[in-house]
């Protein structure tokens, strides 16, 4: 499993992934599954993905070499967002097919993944899309301004109370560290450490990059503080009818 | 789908339900998930059902009946909690057999349900279990004090931030709400009205029992104001290091 969420707000893009992967209980690792595409003064683009690692591995080493040969279409010449998130999904279908070289169909193995993609490009609004195992994709929209792929249950009811487009970038990055933390806490899946990428608008670039382990006294701080920020916040909730004021 | 959460402080049990059924996405209703059994001075007990209706209907039906008709065992009379968990789990596995009478085993339909079932009998300590539908049943504990049935999974991150032995019966109260709405925003199978119960320990009674509704104001108070109180608490979170002070 995998807890991805990517935010869109008026001031820029917020990009968070943990990273543990696991092919059964007892085989977890750590992997990358945040991969920053930077083509300065172009444009800038943050891939993230869930599924099969082999399968967005050689995705994500073939996006860079299409755009480091030249090749047409690439993620530095295209000059649409949405024509590069197509790209991707494309790329997406044939990685699918050929991280399986067995001549015998799947043998049981998926290869699928689902992928996060946002950035901007010079001249274009930022934009974030989640891109299907089929190649298709949809775009956040100001009314649900995030997309989650893998575990995305636990974390989804502090996104929907605090974002929309008029939250502060730094406020989204930390709404999006809560909703990691919920989810750590609850799928031995999902672990630390977590990545986090801010790409603000007009920047065209990743303008901060953090990775934040255990042992990162932000994280921690978060993870102590959010539960006696909670307490408070039930404390402030309504009586209900029967109890004395002065309780 | 159905959303119940059982929660066991020092003070005593809070129940809450929400009230939705549904045979699929066009075929919605209302119906009782919480269920009362007061036996005054006795025990008093309370009983949530995720699953099949007939068969959480039936049972609730014979367990009124059992006690009503003095068979033996029922829940008036039986002396320990972890007896009546076992009484009310043999007869759930009875009932999820009796409510299909096709001779042609279960055409499809499954009349499996899960329960939570908890009280208080004269003399022991207030006790919460989860019943499966095999009958087994386990209980709450210290660590974690609450148990849920159906969608679990978008109200369970609140629980874990505030819940201890310790927590106030109303203070659980009010996180059973707030974890209640938070599943009924995700997801659409789960919905308003919210039943909710408390049983104080050694008062042998259901000391409060609330239907929320929309239209209540505790309710709306608690629904509007949430969100307000959450972007307080992730206002008063750590900033990043590259962000100014007095921002």
């Amino acid at each position: 499993m995998t807890y991805c969420v990517g935010i869109e707000v008026d001031e820029g893009l917020v990009f968070a992934a943990d990273t543990r992967t696991n092919a059964s209980l007892d085989d977890v690792r750590v992997h990358r599954k945040l991969h920053v595409f930077e083509y300065p003064g172009q444009a800038a683009y943050v891939l993230m993905a869930a599924g099969n690692l082999a399968t967005t591995q050689l995705l994500v080493s073939r996006l860079g070499r299409d755009a480091d040969e030249g090749r047409a279409p690439n993620l530095r010449d295209i000059t649409h967002l949405f024509e590069a998130a197509e790209y991707v999904g494309q790329l997406l279908v044939d990685s699918q097919v050929h991280s399986n070289h067995s001549e015998h169909g799947h043998d049981g193995v998926n290869t699928q993944a689902t992928l996060i993609f946002g950035g901007q490009i010079a001249g274009e609004r930022p934009g974030l899309y989640m891109i299907y195992p089929l190649g298709n994709a949809i775009a956040a929209s100001p009314e649900t301004p995030y997309l989650q792929i893998g575990e995305s249950k636990y974390g989804k009811p502090i996104l929907d109370r605090i974002l929309s487009p008029a939250t502060h970038l730094e406020d989204a990055a930390r709404t999006a560290i809560v909703s990691l933390d919920s989810t750590i806490r609850s799928n031995l899946s999902v672990g630390l450490p977590i990545d986090l990428a801010l790409l603000r608008d007009g920047e065209l670039r990743i303008g901060q990059q953090l990775r934040l382990g255990a042992d990162s006294a932000l994280y921690a701080d978060i993870h102590q503080n959010w539960s006696r920020r909670l307490e408070q916040a039930v404390d402030a909730l309504p009586r209900f009818p029967w109890e004395t004021l002065d309780r």
